[in-house]
């Protein structure tokens, strides 16, 4: 039997391949410090697990495909917030940003045609994109330019003839880049000249340390048929396992063809649309409070990190993840050793192989991507592992 | 903008994209028999809520990638019970049965290939294949034959060599056909013989009434490398929205194919399986219970159906579906109107039409699926209705 070519070259994805490894490593009584994956210790607000406890429909039947009036209203009222008016009929549901992605991408993507993504960029872009038939165009930045993108030429020396979007998650992940007003407009524009999609990946809108207001692509009313929105309440909420996602957008031809990836796959989990829609009513100070622990925790990352000797990095101004260039020659090779070889007092840490986050071969094979979801204090620690580990590993390889 | 080739040649849900007319209809009071949808009234196992209320974790993480062990180990346990003993590695979670499918073709897929499906399907199959690029080849039946399909000629008439696979849902989707054991053994051959995957999906599992042993491809160990099955906790414990399926198979590589899906999409939601685990420890009496309630609606759509002028049917074995001919030329203007202009006593019946259960152009233009999910005296209701329906429309058109 034969499988497919897009398949084939799509990889496990950079951020949960080494999970076997943790569960060996767990087995042996190592505590592991895990800094790979974007998953939350905050608290899920309270209002979702009364929202579930209140359900009380005998039948747990299917919603409807674009998603339950409650959930769409929800969105819609948050967006209002933060000054921008879209219709119920511009918002579709779906099972988690990933699934907004997917949809979207088979909708505009064909065979040959090419999406301009900055890279680092978010790993699972990789799949959806290569399974459709398209290739990702690599914007590429680095460290030493704080992994900034938003510059009219570089963008524009990756535009042809296949060019149909660019796409980029903002704030960023991995690389925690916030973008300025005027480098969001440039974009715009460049779309706009160009006759291409935009989709803005703005999973950690509220993840800002810098007092912004919350930004969108969604702002720019001259290129609303160009601008495709993916949220998500995994992160804003923290309840990454409520899988409840959205695509947004104003351009009423896609609408249609989104519609029917939506009724093709039935509908999106009713009793998650319940729930979340109930977390659009925490207080606007859950947002304050979290961002400051999240301040707190990037400076505190950010300023460990910057004292090991030989590592490379900038200080990210949003999201939850910074991006750095250890002095190792394979953070791959050097993660498998700290998960396998190393301890110390039975502890170590985990991270994210940057070359994954790349589509330029042999890119970032020395960088890291450390998500800063632990607390101050093991955050302290995971830091000092780190420093101990690269010592190590550099004396013994 | 373009928009993806592929997308373009799918369509809306031939089930779900009359949904605005009865928005519509309902607005102006008209009580609408819904048979168009296949989601049972049956009340979903107290178990399902109770583990949801018993939910306690502070976070609503991410669950790994292939499933939560628990829902793992309910479903290996439920296979070990109906005689196939798969490992965990095996079994993957997924969000529905859809998600299975849209998976496990996406791996097996290419541009210019082509999957074997016996007509009328599930129209869903028609964005889940086309999206890959590839092209389903209708194995066609008719409603004079029953809808059987699993004739060596007729399969193998459908073979050449950019055929992949064997799809087809036993029991029945829309047809209510149930292979003998006969008709699983020859598509097992013929997948052996031609070194093809067969897809089994198989949620309408336990909804059999001649009294049939449960059934599966995952019984022939001799093409275990070949079967790759579909399921899902939908039909099975009346609990569609939860949106929790699986894909099950021995083949390693296709195995690790799927996992870059899996971890390209993060997980599946995480209180729903938590949930859906639990739904596998109902007693096997529930079962019982429920398949004689269908049983009954199935005797009762099936009588009251034949008895309309002009209607063709053969008596449906499994699933909740009936297939008819009736004698009208085109259904879904028969539809339409149904929801526009007829009413009897303010009530209208509503089923979906067959075209879109075709891939052969033109076919089943005056067929209809009728998903009987209404308890007995609604069911006879919609059937009388049908019936005046029909006699109005041919009188009017």
């Amino acid at each position: 039997m034969k499988f497919s070519s897009k398949i084939k070259q799509c990889n496990l994805s950079p951020i949960r391949k080494f999970y076997p490894y943790t569960v060996e490593a767990k087995k042996k009584g190592k505590k592991i410090y895990q800094l790979n994956i974007g998953q939350p210790d905050i608290k899920t607000p309270e209002a979702f697990f009364e929202a579930v406890k209140n359900f009380n429909a005998p039948v747990l039947a299917y919603a409807p495909s674009p998603g339950i009036p409650e959930m769409v209203q929800a969105i819609q009222k948050y967006y209002k917030g933060i000054g921008i008016d879209y219709a119920e009929s511009d918002i579709v549901v779906t099972t988690g940003g990933s699934e907004a992605l997917q949809i979207v991408l088979n909708c505009i993507l064909d065979n040959g045609d090419e999406i301009i993504i900055p890279e680092p960029f978010y790993p699972n872009y990789n799949t959806f994109v290569k399974t459709t038939g398209a290739t990702i165009r690599p914007l590429t930045t680095s460290v030493e330019e704080g992994y900034r993108y938003a510059v009219r030429e570089k963008i524009e020396a990756c535009i042809n003839e296949n060019t149909r979007a660019i796409m980029f998650t903002n704030p960023g992940n991995p690389t925690g880049v916030v973008l300025t007003q005027e480098e969001m407009r440039l974009i715009a524009d460049i779309a706009k000249e160009h006759d291409l999609f935009v989709i803005g990946d703005e999973v950690y809108r509220e993840f800002v340390y810098g007092g912004e207001k919350l930004a969108s692509m969604g702002h720019f009313e001259d290129i609303q048929d160009n601008v495709i929105i993916i949220d998500s309440v995994s992160k804003r909420f923290s309840a990454c396992g409520a899988r409840i996602g959205t695509v947004i957008t104003r351009n009423k031809e896609l609408q249609q063809h989104i519609m029917k990836f939506c009724q093709a796959r039935l509908s999106v989990p009713t009793l998650d649309q319940v729930a979340s829609a109930a977390l659009y009513s925490v207080p606007a100070n859950y947002f304050d409070e979290v961002r400051e622990e999240y301040k707190k925790r990037r400076d505190t990352i950010y300023a460990k990190l910057s004292q090991i000797d030989g590592v490379v990095c900038k200080e990210p101004q949003g999201a939850f993840y910074v991006m750095a260039k250890l002095p190792v020659e394979d953070a791959e090779d050097f993660l498998v050793w700290l998960l396998t070889e190393f301890d110390d007092n039975g502890e170590t840490v985990m991270f994210a192989p940057g070359g994954g986050f790349y589509a330029t071969p042999d890119c970032g094979k020395n960088e890291v991507r450390l998500a800063y979801v632990l607390n101050q204090k093991d955050l302290e620690r995971a830091m000092d592992l780190l420093a101990i580990g690269i010592k190590k590993y550099n004396e013994t390889h």
